[in-house]
């Protein structure tokens, strides 16, 4: 083992999740814990932008009980960004300029929390410092409920928003049946490229009160066989329940708003199309094919926020996830990205697994194609084995006055040098 | 005590809550006690039009132990409708067939569960009953996240439906700033006429994670003077969060769908706008008048469904309401809802209270105006020391593979006489 004494610095990138935090709570936890060879340790303000900017917190002068809080505080406590950087190879001022800061503030411990997106900035920046020659540790740390990343049985975030979209779900399905009148109720979910969280309403159909119809975005979508998938149930039963992604596509690479809206799709930083209204156009197209009542309802911001309904396995392997980075670092190793690998054994268990960033960076793991019906859309038995472990056990949230009680920060900045 | 020998009939009417099922356990599990007095325990199918279409269910039949789970699962387990009564002395044809289903059946207890419309049916079925001589004990259950019932300090199904507004508003707080960019979001609450859910967001900002601007339906609302009042907040954080209810309406009376689009709103078969869609809208015209970036969040059925978030003394009470009605009802007393006064102690505590039908149906209660600001944008102390205590305490929901364990009935028919 090679000692490398200097700074940590941590940042959070991409859209939050339910357990982010309890990544930062890891690595904030673990590193204070090793002040002969991390000295400072950092949290960035708004993950690279902050780096960019020198704008960091010193995590030292948070009271430790606040930190254990960040276990159960949602959403990305020291902000977030959805900023891209360049190719090295043909503009390296960011790179450069990350350099500077690193050099400046001796940052010798790198750990960059997020999905497919920030693993690639997370790569990219690791190379550079290799070339560069700078001696920078520098590790992924796994985050989204988009459940994408490449290499990693799951990525911590997910299971708490499939915790959370299946009880709602089951709730829901209650609620949606009540009147003695025709319901067809319209659940959009997350997820542009893979269907893993849509998919977790299924988990609610193993319940008896889950969706008749699942559309994921791994298979194309065809609105005139939904709408005869949705008409065959209806006539059936007089109540449909439908999950489907934002990001479902027909073959031709249109999606739901562009199929039955005018509007043009905005496109964000990342040329991500910037979704949305799938649930409310979709309801409005079944409603006049169908005159039936019908409800769309968007889970929105809830099912990556929603910390009361975490999962007990989510926070602790997301905790888990950011104090080994910290403790596989300073045993030497670098250039990884932390990931889980299951057990064998009937009961649910996962131990660590480091998977080198450049088979992260970019790859997208979708729900395989044998665990979608043969008619794309349902979702099999092999979904429910893989994701119902993920789900069991409960929060163990501090509440007071009957609400969560969030860590408060008090976000000290760093003096710029 | 007059003992009255024969059959008990329950309705559930109107939109269903978090706790609905429990006043149900309350009925069916102290009503089965009393099998000397009570002989069969019937379950309406949808209310009152299960009675007039004699399609009812035999609680007997049920396992006691999922008559227990009720306490937990949401929605309305027998179903419900939003049937209205005609005045009886215009058409009392609906009245007669009712009359004539009892006489069929014993039916000699008659407790209807629901809010405003249900209690106004709830009094004239009592009324007709008594004209026409026949002896059967009405009761009233009060139901109603609206939280808008008169002569009781608040109503099963607001507390939880509060409880979840507070936790996700707070949770959603979080979410919505952690970009170094602007946000603002629109959360759209329930309640047409009172504003006493949108106001349970306020609880969140006593946690110093709620909304900056909160806009009831008790208030005439100004689409110029809110679009003011974001822009003022925006210039100083660049983050703003709303909290609107779906009903507020200018002082000409406009909804927010109608003052900035221009499809027609749809009435129900009680005369009442389907709002909705408020979120959307609202977030639309923000987007266009500040060029920000906006998210619309519709809390949509959720809010009263959600009994993985329930608060445990609205079940509690909810159960002991339903029970109540029996108790009473076997004492003698007739044509009274059950309602709760609030004890004058430190710690929160209710004790039951019995108001007339007359005095309850169709009145509604609201916000008082001294608990709004007078800009007519936040609310004060006084509702926090109100709501507040409702909310404290988790629910014992029984979970299965980390999913809610609702109750499961057999919903046994009885055979047509």
């Amino acid at each position: 083992m090679t000692m490398l004494k200097g700074n940590l610095m941590f940042g959070q990138s991409g859209g939050p999740t339910s357990v982010i935090n309890a990544s930062a709570a890891g690595v904030f936890i673990e590193a204070l814990k090793h002040a002969d060879v991390i000295e400072k340790v950092y949290g960035a303000a708004n993950g690279i932008v902050g780096i960019l900017n020198e704008k960091f917190y010193d995590i030292g002068e948070e009271d430790p009980a606040e930190l254990e809080l960040l276990k159960y505080t949602p959403s990305s406590s020291l902000g977030s960004c959805r900023y891209k950087l360049a190719n090295a190879d043909v503009d390296d001022t960011d790179y450069k300029r990350i350099l500077e800061v690193f050099k400046k503030y001796n940052i010798r411990y790198f750990f960059y929390n997020g999905g497919n997106d920030s693993m690639d900035t997370c790569n990219k920046i690791s190379k550079f410092m290799q070339k560069s020659g700078y001696d920078c540790r520098v590790m992924g740390v796994p985050k989204t409920i988009d459940n994408d990343l490449f290499g990693t049985d799951h990525c911590p975030g997910f299971s708490s928003a499939a915790k959370y979209i299946a009880t709602t779900t089951m709730e829901v399905y209650q609620d949606a049946r009540v009147y003695d009148t025709g319901m067809i109720c319209v659940i959009e979910v997350m997820g542009r490229h893979a269907g893993w969280l849509t998919a977790a309403t299924r988990l609610a159909s193993e319940k008896g009160a889950g969706p008749d119809l699942i559309y994921l975005p791994e298979v194309p979508f065809d609105l005139d066989q939904m709408l005869a998938d949705v008409k065959a149930i209806y006539a059936k039963t007089g109540k449909v329940i439908i999950a489907v992604s934002e990001g479902v596509q027909t073959k031709d690479g249109k999606f739901i708003p562009e199929l039955v809206a005018t509007d043009d799709v905005a496109v964000d930083s990342f040329g991500h199309k910037q979704l949305g209204g799938t649930a409310t156009v979709l309801a409005d197209y079944l409603k006049k094919e169908t005159g039936s009542k019908v409800r769309g309802i968007e889970l929105s911001l809830m099912q990556r926020c929603a910390s009361h309904c975490a999962s007990k396995s989510d926070y602790e392997e997301s905790f888990l996830a950011g104090q080994t980075a910290v403790l596989k670092a300073i045993e030497g190793l670098t250039d990884y990205m932390v990931g889980f690998e299951r057990a064998d054994s009937s009961e649910y268990a996962c131990q660590i697994k480091l998977i080198p960033l450049n088979d992260v960076a970019n790859t997208e793991k979708k729900v395989p194609l044998e665990w979608i019906n043969k008619e794309g859309n349902f979702v099999n038995e092999e979904y429910v084995k893989y994701a119902l472990p993920l789900i069991i056990g409960e929060t163990e949230q501090p509440k007071e006055d009957g609400l969560p009680r969030f860590a408060h920060l008090k976000k000290v900045l760093v003096n710029k040098k």
